[in-house]
Formats: structure tokens, sequence, C-alpha cells
């Protein structure tokens, strides 16, 4: 078996999880516990010494952060044709936008999320209002992106970035702003919505939350 | 002439300008004085909308996000082999560690060095004592990566990775924890800093005070 992925339901996981079905490669899958703290515990932390989710085994060893992973199983399959070539005129802005994503939007709903067990010294409900702006700034400039009528953040054709965009869409929907309020945003999320690889993963993570209605 | 670099000295601009120089490639420079406040012209926002350097304009068109145009350029060079190949097996781990730079380290130096501009209705000093554990954790992870004697991040060779990474480490320069003072960094900067290019780009933008003795 090429991939082991280590997952929790619903989490950053869920992108790789979503790829490897979208891709039809060989996987398993491996649930990490979070109820009983399992992404904490030693074993978990030599493959993932920051305990978190994400960690996909390839070739027998282990990898993380989603944004990476995402990044990597594209290239590794190019025959679905998710990751523009090193000499194709797209590449700049596929990168571009992945780190856009992986720095812009990740942090801050990390914060947003876990503002409770990681604030610190400061309060947990004044960190989350620091960091909302953030995420708010980042749905504005994806949907100034997408408001020229392109199907896909990086123009006609599905790429890896949308995964993970759609994948931190969909961890707004419960936010004071959900991305799906956006104007170019909400037929984009859509359109990713309405792809069998999403419904599948939605089912084998037992989501039912943002489904196309 | 294929790339001009809009940049500002000693910011995230530098390592696409240390890059540029070691890759040997025609550039030109235009300088965005952020003393005047350019980086937020309308000009320069019309060519990146966050309002920060670097901008790259590449085949006519302006990306930006220092993480993205590292990877760009070791890709579009590849007689450098600065960028492993999809297919090398240091492939996944070269991907990964450009992204826990990207979304690890870059996020909360931002913080660290605008507080005062940026806390909103935090306390700057709160901000910045909130995101100093979280550049620090990443100087552990960046040592513990080195500790095997590996003369680089991803190994025996050289890759862009470690330019990224050499930037972040010289902003630490004059925090409470330089990262020169891990014991397995001090010697990779040492490596680093001995670079031709290192010591050019350090020339051309007028830096002293982060040089090997």
């Amino acid at each position: 078996m090429p991939y082991t992925l280590f997952y929790s339901p619903s989490t950053a996981s869920f992108v790789i999880h979503w790829l490897l079905i979208h891709l039809g490669v060989p996987f398993e899958t491996v649930l990490v516990d979070f109820e009983k703290g399992a992404q904490k515990g030693a074993d978990y932390l030599a493959l993932n010494p920051a305990g978190r989710v994400p960690t996909l085994m390839v070739d027998g060893k282990p990898y993380s952060e989603c944004t990476a992973l995402t990044m990597l199983l594209a290239e590794r399959h190019p025959d679905a044709y998710l990751s523009p070539a090193p000499t194709a005129p797209e590449r700049a802005n596929y990168l571009m936008w992945m780190v856009l994503l992986a720095n812009g939007l990740l942090p801050p709903f990390r914060d947003w999320f876990y503002a409770d067990r990681d604030s610190g010294a400061l309060d947990p409900q004044a960190l989350k209002e620091f960091v909302r702006p953030r995420i708010e700034a980042m749905f504005n400039r994806l949907d100034a992106q997408l408001n020229d009528g392109r199907p896909y953040l990086i123009g006609a054709k599905l790429t890896a970035v949308d995964f993970l965009a759609t994948m931190l869409m969909r961890w707004s929907r419960n936010m004071p702003k959900p991305a799906t309020t956006w104007t170019f945003i909400a037929p984009y999320v859509q359109r990713m919505r309405a792809l069998d690889s999403f419904l599948e993963v939605n089912r084998r993570e037992g989501l039912v939350d943002w489904l196309n209605p």
C-alpha cells in the first residue's frame, strides 16, 4: 500500500483524504482519536512532532502539513493534471495561492478553533476577534480572484489548490461570516461540492453539514 | 529582462534577491521605499494587494509570497539543483519544510515585527509575547532536523529551503533568543553565510549586521 493516512474527521486531514479518493490511488486510513488525545500520544508524536493531523506515510516515511501533502500528491500523480508543470504559465499562480492559503488562512483558523487551549496569556475571545478579520480578508481576496467568472482559482482547470481552498471555506461554516456569503465564492463552492470525490469523502468521514442542497 | 524584483532591504524580499544572485540569472530591481509608505501606494497595491514585498515580475506578470517565489525560482532553473525533482525521495521533505517555514515562522515573525501597527484590540507587547514561543518552537524543530550532522535541512545537498530558513533565522538576530543560540543551527548559519551569494546580497542591500566574523 503506497499511502497510509492518519486522519481525524472534519480536520486538516480532510483535504488529503479527499485528494486520495479523487486521485483513485490505493491507500489505508488510521483514525487518530482526538477525543482520547491520541494526537498527543508518544507513538503519534514520533510521526508528527506537532501532534496534528494529517500525517501521510509515503514509502514508509511520515510527512505532515496539509498544504505540502496536497502539493506532493498532485505532483506524484500527474495524470490527474492537478499540479501545473514547472514550465506551465499557471505554475506561479498555483504556488502563490498554495502559500497564501498555507500562511494566510490556516494559522488564523487554527487560532480561531483552538483559542481556548492556545491563547496563553491572551484572552481567548480577544484572540478570536484578532484573527477573524484576517480570515475574512483572505476570503475577500479569494472572492476577487474568482470575480472574472473563472470556474477554478487558477483559471479554467481544476487544480489541487481548489481542494485546499474548499476545505478552508468549509471551516468557516459556523463562523459569523461563512465563506459562502461572498458573491463569487458561493457558486465556486457549489461547483466543488458537486464533485463525486467530495461526496465520497463526506460519506466516509460521516459529515453531513456542508453539502449542496 | 526575465525578472524584475520589487524589494526593500532586510525584508522578506531578501531571500528572492539572494536566490536571483545565487542562480546567476539576469534581473532588475525596483526599490519600494517603505519610509515613504510606497508599499501601500495605489501603484504598488495593483501589483501586490497585500502591500508587501517581495513582488516578482515573471514574464510581465506580478507574483508575491516569498515562499512561493522561492519555490518558483528554484523550479525554473533546474540546473542549480535547488529544487528536488517531483520524483526524488527528498521532494516530500522539501515541500514539508517550505510549508512549515511559510505557516509556522513567517506569520509569527510578522506579528513580532508589526505588533505596534497590527495588534488591533490586543496590547502590542502581549501579542509579541504570544508569538515569541511559536518562533522559538520552530527553531527547536529546525535544530532537531539538523542534529544528525546533516549540512543542509533536507540532507546532503543545498536546496532552496535553506535560503528561506536562513533569512528567517536572520530575522531573529535582535530577539531575546536569536536562532544562532541553538546548538545545531549555529554551524548551519555559519555555512550558509559563507556562500558568495550571501555576501553579495548583503553588499547590495547595504547590510552589515549578520555576517560571519
